[in-house]
């Protein structure tokens, strides 16, 4: 399987450092070895944001990322001026022993809010990661896992250049377990102004429109790295196709992995003015528990579903709103169609189409889960 | 205890319609004998609003309701054309029955969305409700329950003039039980301007700050009727405060009986900007799904709350967020109080103080609950 090390150009470590109580690998490097370095990231929204965003944020803004240290089990969020610190030291630890400049690493942690990192055991890890970088994509991949339950790899194959990437998270976003981290690697020849642009493109369809629990986590960081090593400078539209591949790969991924998921539910709203409206009301009924509880018990209750969406800030004809469940129409008009309450949600995968009836040409969809006794169960035990 | 026909000047009837499945009460009607008639109300934001909810306030802005027909177990909502005319039917046989205008009926439907009103139940309903009037105050609020596990009533009594109030309502609000439903009744001698004033004064901090699962009626409606049977005119103040009184004790009552409750949280904001804004904030944490698994887990994660109010439209100074749990300091300057793990949530009342530390006198509070297995179970299963 591709790994974030198969694009050339790339080296990449994992050890289990002690953080994780499991005693699971905790940490990651991943290095870009050039001949090239390009470098993009987009980063949480939440002005609560956690010490390696703030860090990160500020390498990014300095220049190219050559390097990426990541650990699992300690989200350094929530964490003061002590948790910065903290994240410059790993930052300067891995520039001191790679030589790079420290504004070229990014840091990335993810696990519990308000706990101090234990920097004796982040220590000895980037000294192991640093002396023991190789094509270890995979072992990277498996130590940036909270409770995920499976890694989550991608890749794209071109001609004579490759992109890759590695994810985590299982809800988009559960802060206490902060967070959604996502590396992408590629051979490719491109410039930081086009490896941006790939990404920006490809994230409001992709990780932007994953929305398990309406929570977004005070750690989540994309992070694009490009080594040029392949040599080859690749079409445009190619390029932008491929990062939005392995993003819908990965996305795909963290929805199904979902805390407690048992139904993997897409719902997609047209017939409203704009895109961006489209995609409001279809994060409206996605992140509505009563709409996720009937999606649970395999439910075609579109009345939860007029009832969420009459809420939502999108242009409607309320009297003129259609649902369908898996292509079958529950409502026309705002009003049930005939035998609505028997159509067949039994299977895993529900697609949920709303048409908001004005006849604009907004269009967007949002990926969710259902809410079940698992996700109550995982989400009010974790801590504690 | 105190119902609806406890103040002067008004009559109720019930009857089992054969709505309910259940067999129980299901219809009700209120009715202001006068020798004044005035009144108020205030519907659901739902841009998807039920047919009664139409019909309510085309007659509110005509006039002056003089009487409240209610049924519990469909609610008439989504069911398009057909529907307002069944909505409109129930006003004119009310009006008839009882010798007022048919804009002078109030209508309101509770219970499962996009299903026809059985309409030969209705009529047969009406024909008794409106032979059977009487001091039935305790019985109409009754019938008009759907999955309330009990009634919901609250008086104030002042010196010479009463206001009683009923509601159901078990989720602010549950769109496909739609709905929450209030009836208050005055024998104060009062304009219908003084009735809206005070109805629209005590509203915001009591029915529009419970929040239990983020969802919003198609049906939601509170209506305030006065009959000045009692010959005195209040002091402002005083009924002013007798209004917001009985809105509390109704919307503290939903709160209880709210869906697989386990918990009742009050999370209130300070340190922003206004109180608006602190609303806006207390409402993002308090539809926090982790946030509300947590408080099922009885856990004192101070995490979730600034990962979720982080999110919220409302000015802070992200590093000087404090938060408290029952008054015990679990978080200052946006890190870890010492022993913040270990404050002791097991009981049934939680009270969560966010300071958001821009020295602004925003100050605001929402109810809510956790999100418990029952919640789950409830929602997933009730119209299957």
């Amino acid at each position: 399987m591709a790994s974030v090390t198969t694009p050339k150009g790339f080296t990449a470590s994992a050890v289990a450092a002690g953080i994780k109580p499991s005693g699971n690998p905790d940490m990651a490097l991943v290095v870009n070895n050039g001949p090239q370095w390009a470098s993009a990231a987009v980063f949480t929204q939440n002005r609560v944001f956690a010490a390696p965003v703030k860090v990160t944020r500020e390498a990014v803004a300095h220049g190219t990322l050559k390097a990426v240290v990541y650990n699992a089990g300690n989200a350094n969020a929530c964490t003061g001026a002590p948790g910065v610190n903290d994240a410059r030291e790993m930052q300067q630890l891995v520039a001191d022993a790679i030589e790079v400049h420290k504004q070229e690493v990014g840091v990335c942690s993810t696990g519990l809010i308000g706990e101090p990192l234990p920097m004796s055991n982040i220590r000895s890890g980037i000294a192991s990661l640093t002396s023991n970088l190789g094509d270890y994509g995979e072992d990277a991949a498996e130590a940036i896992m909270t409770t995920d339950t499976v890694k989550k790899e991608a890749s794209y194959q071109a001609d004579g250049w490759t992109v890759a990437a590695m994810g985590k998270g299982v809800g988009m976003m559960a802060p206490s377990l902060a967070t959604m981290l996502v590396l992408i690697t590629t051979d490719a020849v491109v410039s930081s102004e086009t490896l941006d642009r790939a990404l920006k493109n490809a994230t409001p369809s992709t990780f932007d429109a994953i929305d398990i629990d309406g929570s977004t986590s005070t750690n989540d960081t994309v992070i694009a790295l490009a080594s040029g090593a392949s040599g080859i400078e690749p079409d445009a539209t190619e390029f932008k196709e491929a990062i939005y591949s392995v993003c819908k790969d990965i996305a795909e991924q963290m929805q199904a992995d979902a805390e407690g998921v048992t139904k993997r539910v897409t719902v997609r709203v047209t017939g409203t003015t704009s895109d961006v409206q489209a995609r409001n009301a279809a994060r409206t009924v996605a992140r509505d528990n009563l709409f996720k509880c009937a999606m649970f018990g395999s439910d075609p209750n579109w009345g939860r579903v007029l009832a969420a969406v009459g809420m939502a800030d999108a242009d409607m004809d309320a009297e003129n709103i259609a649902v369908s469940f898996n292509g079958h129409a529950v409502c026309k008009e705002s009003t049930a169609v005939p035998g609505a309450r028997d159509v067949d949600l039994s299977g895993v995968e529900i697609e949920v189409h709303i048409d908001l009836g004005t006849g604009g040409p907004g269009d967007a969809h949002v990926r969710t889960t259902d809410l079940s006794h698992d996700y109550v169960e995982i989400n009010s035990a974790y801590s504690s």
